[in-house]
């Protein structure tokens, strides 16, 4: 029996959490760099939350809000230019997988000045300012993860930083944030969480742990897909989200992500498809591609999302997405080509060739 | 929804795992500090691994084999002058629970010097030299918590100190280090690992999480009972109850003991019996006592265990434990008192009184 566990942060979940301890927040520094998007954390009421806990812990802060979805470089370079200009020593991200990712690199390279070569080697010291992420989606489990995907344009796509030192120090959860979450962005978000699981286990790092937390976060995720479907979200499928997308977190944290990743990538960048929907519309091809190969493993993961196969996995994913953008051949032959490059198929239980790649593509897209 | 979940040791598993991570030793330090007991480290072959792989690492260090079993105070100040005086900057603990939790200390006072009182407040900073630790039994979890259990003369018991700085960086969990443990060793450290997976059910922290890890752990460590009874320990059976002492270190990180571990205190302290098997002879007694206040809690650990009744778990564990110490009512009425002061007795889901313990202690010793 052969495993590795790591994930360092700890993890606070609970209605109004962040205001109930801002004594952990008082603990982290003395000036705090708020990185969030334009608008979401305002309007779910993280922001306030975060503001009221640092008054409250008697802490100045500097609000850097220009994060895009997909952060470029250049965008994590600007945020730690002001994180020094301004002083601040520790960091709270809001938001979805955007601005959590963000932060973590901001976080990095407000203490360690380098080249962008360099950020992607993940050879750098331990040196960063402590964080703490607020999750305001329930999809990417970044506030879990060592990992930042930065759009990375010398490669046309997205790319990871990974280090230990990029655990936050403070994961908060709060339900009440995934209110004023729009329909679509739930869905998408929700996805990309499942997919996190579902590839966990299908990763050559797998194990016992890995797949026991993984176990765990499909059956929770899975029992929310009737109130997805029907637009009926209550407060506790919320919380099972919310959940099951940390403990997703928990499970790439330790096995990586695989080739679905890889291959929804391109589609992020050269199609400005959201991530968790990219994810989800390759998913059920790249399911059965890897049945042909793993089937055990496939039909255990159909099994604890309570669906007989996959084609009525195919058939709920296309009730969820709705209509799928337009790619052509020409396009697909790229992106397969593109994500090959990708370490993270070499880390899938049965690597995919370029072949089955391009296959994949043009069943999801009925080319 | 509310929970709290914390654990940032890194868990290497796999045999050789310290030899094969020669690596992650060379980033802890330069010179360390290795605490062990007075034997079992160098039987198990556990201390012939450390060495060699500092050595490959170009790491010096000194040995430190004063830990007896239940530690003193003493013992960790003395190891902690030793650590100052040698240049130490790093921790390797070798053993059960007893070096392991020397070791936490001992990286502590190192480098913080305080006064006993302080020691057990918890009111310290996170300056501690940074630890690996090896289990040589699957007991404790010792490797995976935030606590060191030292007695204290001083209240005539064993008592916690605890502390997130106290997490070690690295568990490196070895099977082969079990092979050389003496059979009632072997009981009486997976009656420990079990007790903490069944408390951390039964304390009011528990949360869907550590049920989750603790489910875990209690099956793993029960689908060893017949190989216990049958001293017919198996590599297979050894792999389960490292991993499944792990996961309950794990749970007790998260959630602390309960009244059964304060119970157990006083027969260590005061008639020496060893640490898993003193809560071992009160389970059975201190389950069917919480079987009237909390029967649904107390019936899915059972059906973990694959048990069908408290008193077919009595009389499992008489056999596994054989001939009982003989105890008086006024010791028992002593103990009970004893323990009412311990404060995991208020963290157990229902709060036994003096007179609720000293009827678990007669019991369990047919008084």
């Amino acid at each position: 029996m052969k495993l590795t566990y790591h994930m360092s942060t700890k993890v606070i979940m609970g209605e109004k959490c962040i205001r109930d301890n801002a004594e952990l927040i008082r603990g982290m520094g003395k000036r705090a760099l708020i990185v969030t998007g334009a608008s979401s954390a305002k309007l779910c009421g993280a922001l306030d939350d975060v503001t009221a806990s640092l008054k409250s812990a008697g802490k100045s802060h500097v609000i850097y809000d220009k994060v895009m979805n997909n952060p470029t470089v250049d965008c994590v370079y600007d945020g730690a230019a002001i994180a020094r200009r301004e002083g601040t020593d520790f960091v709270i991200a809001i938001g979805g997988g955007s601005p959590m990712d963000a932060a973590k690199a901001i976080a990095l390279l407000a203490r360690q000045i380098m080249p962008r070569k360099k950020l992607f080697s993940g050879e750098f010291g331990t040196d960063v300012l402590p964080m703490a992420h607020v999750p305001t989606t329930a999809g990417t489990g970044s506030e879990v993860t060592p990992y930042a995907i930065l759009t990375n344009d010398e490669i046309h796509s997205k790319q990871s930083i990974s280090s230990p030192a990029l655990f936050p120090k403070y994961a908060f959860l709060d339900v009440r944030y995934l209110n004023s979450l729009p329909h679509q962005a739930a869905v998408n978000t929700a996805i990309d969480a499942l997919s996190h699981a579902v590839e966990g286990m299908l990763t050559v790092r797998a194990g016992i742990m890995s797949d026991l937390i993984a176990r765990e976060s499909i059956s929770r995720i899975s029992a929310c897909f009737d109130a997805l479907t029907g637009r009926s979200l209550d407060k506790e499928n919320k919380e099972q989200l919310l959940y099951g997308s940390m403990l997703a977190g928990i499970v790439i944290a330790n096995t990586g992500t695989t080739a679905l990743h890889s291959m929804g990538y391109p589609l992020t960048y050269y199609k400005n498809i959201e991530h968790g929907r990219a994810n989800g519309l390759l998913m059920a091809a790249y399911l059965e591609f890897l049945n042909t190969h793993v089937p055990e493993k496939i039909s255990e993961i159909l099994s604890l999302m309570n669906i007989d196969s996959v084609n009525s996995l195919r058939l709920l994913l296309d009730k969820l997405l709705g209509g799928k953008e337009a790619v052509t051949l020409k396009e697909i032959e790229q992106y397969a080509e593109n994500s090959s490059m990708s370490k993270n198929v070499k880390n899938t239980i049965y690597e995919p060739s370029v072949t089955d790649m391009q296959g994949i593509y043009r069943q999801s897209f009925k080319l």
